[in-house]
């Protein structure tokens, strides 16, 4: 394949990148669940109980979980990958979520990430995935500011709000660009004012990914909303990028159709985490297999085409 | 699931049944490749090198191969299933593809398959692939036959024939389906006079796994077809049948509109042999792992809703 330059690839090793991060803009009631429930599916996480576990081993990957700025702070566990650049963001309805200096850091963050996984067991393909209670508010502001779609047409229902939250929803991100206004044309500017850790630290993975040739399958709107800023950043982050579904919310098509992508599945899932990439490697794995391992009609003796 | 009636159903023991038969109509030169091509192919699948084999043993499932109807006398081996109708169809072209009772026998022969391996190691889900040059012409006639739409919207390039051929197997399935005028609410009838050995058998494949409460999970266009068949037989045949993914053969839609399915998968593929039912096995078995092995948020100890 054109992305790691080998004629016959070999992705045995596959990696699940899932990062967790709070999120300020909570305080604003734009969530389904209380922010605990993202230190509280860490340790499920760890304890390989949460839907990426079960779809990572039925694709036989393995799930890096990383603390990228969880409010709580985490009991240690020797499988936990701890990055964090602070105690979640700001909320961003009322100022920046992050200073440019801690979007920078949790780029590198992402990146070091990577780096370790190279220095330590090896990667063929990488997943991202994610858990953050409110980040799909965030990823609704990013794909507005860096596409420059309407609020509403990016605006989707996260974990299940009913309308109230999902209007408060619209008017916070609203507000959000309108106090913060990010500039479009800098990632590390939008990053800083409306996005989160997670999203800065997937975004590093992705940059990492094709800085070191390493096929990266984005998951969904939250991991788009990533890919969005790497793309912006490095624009030929594209090239070793594979979309691996279409998410149910409604934000994820315009980043797609922005990012020049077309998801892999279709299977209308909405669960994050990193379960759409578990499928979606397994989908490219199934294709590589056959490009490795299947005879030519040649080799099978099978007749020419009249 | 409502199919097996078990509450934590398991899909550990996944087959693939690969059925092989010939075409008379392949002499009013409609394919791309020669005749021959069918019982090559067979053998490729019992050496293990063709793309079924593969995709088979990427998602852990198991092949069968069968000979329903293969012109050529196959050698031995003992992984070949034999259920040879006849060595191949008549040419529909000229008269009805095989007699009312061939078709029964074959639908027959697809029950029995199923019945041997029940009798044997077991089976929890079940996918349907073929091999049978000329038979993307016989399935588009079951097409417009039983759904009733223009031959021309149901007619696609099989593997690959140029527009000469593409004109002359849409003429040759018009004045098939003119001399033989197959009733439409009679699929044995349909089957009989333009269909073929290896999609009658996977018709009774399909009403044994409906029979015996096994999931059934219908490749492309010639497995929809058989599909098309076995739910005009017997519609309830309809609520056991999973449609694996949408194939590039421009028939296959009108087949799984007919039939009330959206495809799992669409990735553009065209192989047949069962490859895309082999990628929807293992969605299919995510989705159960997702309800056997995911901790709720009450056993995980994540807060409620707000």
């Amino acid at each position: 394949m054109a992305i790691t330059g080998q004629e016959n690839p070999d992705l045995s090793r596959k990696i699940i990148i899932t990062m967790a991060s709070d999120h300020g803009v909570t305080e604003e009631g734009v969530s389904a669940y209380p922010k605990e429930v993202t230190a509280q599916m860490v340790y499920n996480f760890l304890k390989g109980g949460a839907g990426i576990n079960v779809l990572a081993n039925h694709v036989g990957a393995k799930v890096v979980v990383v603390d990228m700025g969880v409010a709580e702070e985490l009991k240690y566990h020797p499988d936990l990958v701890v990055k964090k650049i602070a105690k979640g963001t700001h909320n961003f309805a009322k100022g920046p979520a992050m200073t440019r200096e801690q979007a920078i850091c949790s780029l590198e963050a992402g990146v070091s990430v990577v780096e370790e996984i190279l220095n330590s067991t090896g990667v063929d393909i990488i997943g991202t995935g994610e858990m953050g209670i409110g980040n799909t508010t965030a990823s609704s502001a990013i794909t507005a500011a860096i596409t420059g779609k309407p609020v509403l047409d990016v605006t989707g229902r996260g974990t299940g709000i009913d309308d109230d939250a999902f209007n408060r929803k619209v008017n916070v991100i609203k507000k959000a660009l309108d106090i913060n206004k990010p500039d479009p044309n800098d990632a590390i500017d939008v990053l800083a004012k409306v996005g989160g850790f997670e999203i800065g630290g997937l975004a590093g993975v992705i940059l990492a990914c094709s800085a070191n040739k390493i096929p990266v399958v984005v998951d969904g709107f939250i991991s788009g909303a990533a890919a969005l800023i790497a793309v912006k950043i490095k624009p030929e982050v594209s090239d070793y990028l594979f979309a691996a579904h279409s998410s149910v919310e409604i934000g994820h098509k315009a980043i797609l159709d922005n990012i020049g992508h077309e998801p892999i599945l279709n299977l209308k899932m909405r669960l994050g985490e990193g379960t759409g990439a578990a499928l979606g490697i397994s989908i490219i794995e199934a294709g590589v297999k056959i490009l490795n391992y299947m005879a030519s009609f040649d080799s099978a003796g099978v007749s020419k085409k009249l």
